[in-house]
């Protein structure tokens, strides 16, 4: 099924944030992946987008959802230099690893947002456990349907791991929780 | 699994409303069913509890997922009667069929309250499409945690359905509305 | 300038709660009155207009402002009779006297709803400190209107209490806090 | 009375924004002024001070009642440039005139914020149309209250107006836009 999702595109990025060392999608594969696309001045990402990417991070289990910031400076690069974003996670007490969007050398528009074909920010881009774009939500989007996208996304890596593990030949009957011989 | 959850009690109703004839766990069997027990007189069910309940009606499929009130009036009787329960319905405009839990002949708890054991109102109880009770939450839950559970009962139901279409020769398919032969 | 404005009818009413004795605008006269019309069972009045009562009952002092809820049933008499609105106040924690609007004998609009002319619920009237209508709101008015609208009538009754108090022939000059000669 | 309360001192500003000359408490001096005092990464800031003040600007009449935002940056400073400030106040809509508070050569309090004897932002401070303070709110303060002290400060402006009005041979009189001989 998964194989007609688009492969999500490295995350180009200039520098990191709360966090020790770089991340990649391929360090974070086997967690289903909420990238949360943002500018610092963006009144939209900081009433709607950023508080709903701290709820998410601190409502699901870290070992199976990972929360990541994307920091995409698409207007007003002056404004928004990596040192006033640092200045900004510490005041609005960001939890979660942000990455700073490598700026592009020939346009406004930094690089893993033109790659993700974001249309403006906030952008969250639902990733699966397997690296594939599932979701792309460009405003707002209800923590209802954002609540539900990720539970399946998580339900699917969990029978897929399970999946996995089951020997083959297995009779068995996988749901979310266990598998049944 | 399933089986380590309780079954569903079924609803002692004294009537309905915004329904032409009585539901039952039985005629919703298929369907995850999220019970939202209220009274018109509760302020957290008006602020929260209702308002939940109206945005998941509005957010997920109805054939997957059976939105229902059920009116358990536990405290000041005289004042919610169904004919002000009527009024209230259509004055806060309640979309989905609502339940007047059956009084007791010897206590203030409705008859459906007590037999799931609810501490007060609201209580949102998650049933899954198979009638057993998966979830429980008093007062309130936020709606990244029930868009969270819903899905993931909604994604188990969707996997039994098609577990129960594999085999050959099965006697018959039954989804939310019907069961073919 | 206050004669331009029309003086207030008198309350009609069938019961009180929330106080010992009955009130009438010259029990009241010296403070600036905030009348809240409101159904117990209008959407708008549950989230907006009670809200705001109180909370300018809990902001102006009781010397100044008296806030006055006015129960005023135009629909669906039969689901709000007074034993509801009893526990409705009880349970919204209403802390301010409400009147129930006397019933009219000829039709489904009560007798103070009419004498004011109101359009619905919820209706705030702002009676100044003699006893005339000052301003009445339809629906939702901002607390900055209304916080500056209270003042302003506040601010005039103590003039006047001031004025009245002070001897003929004064070359003073009087603001809201005092009196300079 | 007003010579009790404090002459509020002048502004010492490095830029303004929004403006097309510099503003003063004298060029002002005849309306009710509301400074804003505030930090564009300041989170209560953001979402409270300044929209309250946005709806303050809104509600009362430009002749009475002048709104000004103060960027007093005590921290971060590397990251609030009046560049950032700029992109910040465009994607805000901040519709009013805002000062750059002059940075202290000998500290992180700018000069304004120290001369006002501000705890942090959001503060805000009302100034009488004779230029005194009367009210300084550090953090939250509801818009009853607010709306409250404005009209009070603007009554006291239009007696104080009607007041020197009245002499015969009066040398003058000023509102908020001009001076009339």
């Amino acid at each position: 099924m998964t194989q007609l999702h688009p492969i999500a595109p490295a995350w180009q990025v200039e520098r990191w944030f709360n966090t020790d060392k770089p991340l990649s999608l391929e360090s974070l594969r086997g967690k289903v992946v909420v990238l949360e696309a943002f500018e610092m001045l963006c009144p939209g990402c900081v009433s709607h987008g950023l508080p709903q990417a701290q709820r998410v991070h601190a409502t699901f289990p870290s070992d199976r959802v990972a929360v990541i910031g994307l920091h995409s400076v698409f207007e007003h690069h002056e404004a928004m230099p990596p040192v006033a974003l640092k200045a900004f996670l510490h005041e609005y007490r960001i939890p979660f690893p942000v990455a700073v969007d490598q700026p592009s050398a020939t346009g406004p528009i930094p690089e893993t947002m033109r790659a993700y074909a974001m249309r403006g920010t906030p952008t969250l881009t639902l990733i699966d456990a397997e690296g594939h774009i599932r979701h792309q939500h460009f405003g707002q989007v209800s923590d209802l349907v954002l609540g539900a996208q990720i539970a399946t996304l998580v339900n699917e890596a969990m029978t897929l791991d399970t999946a996995e593990r089951t020997p083959v030949a297995s009779g068995g009957r996988c749901d979310g929780d266990a598998c049944e011989v």
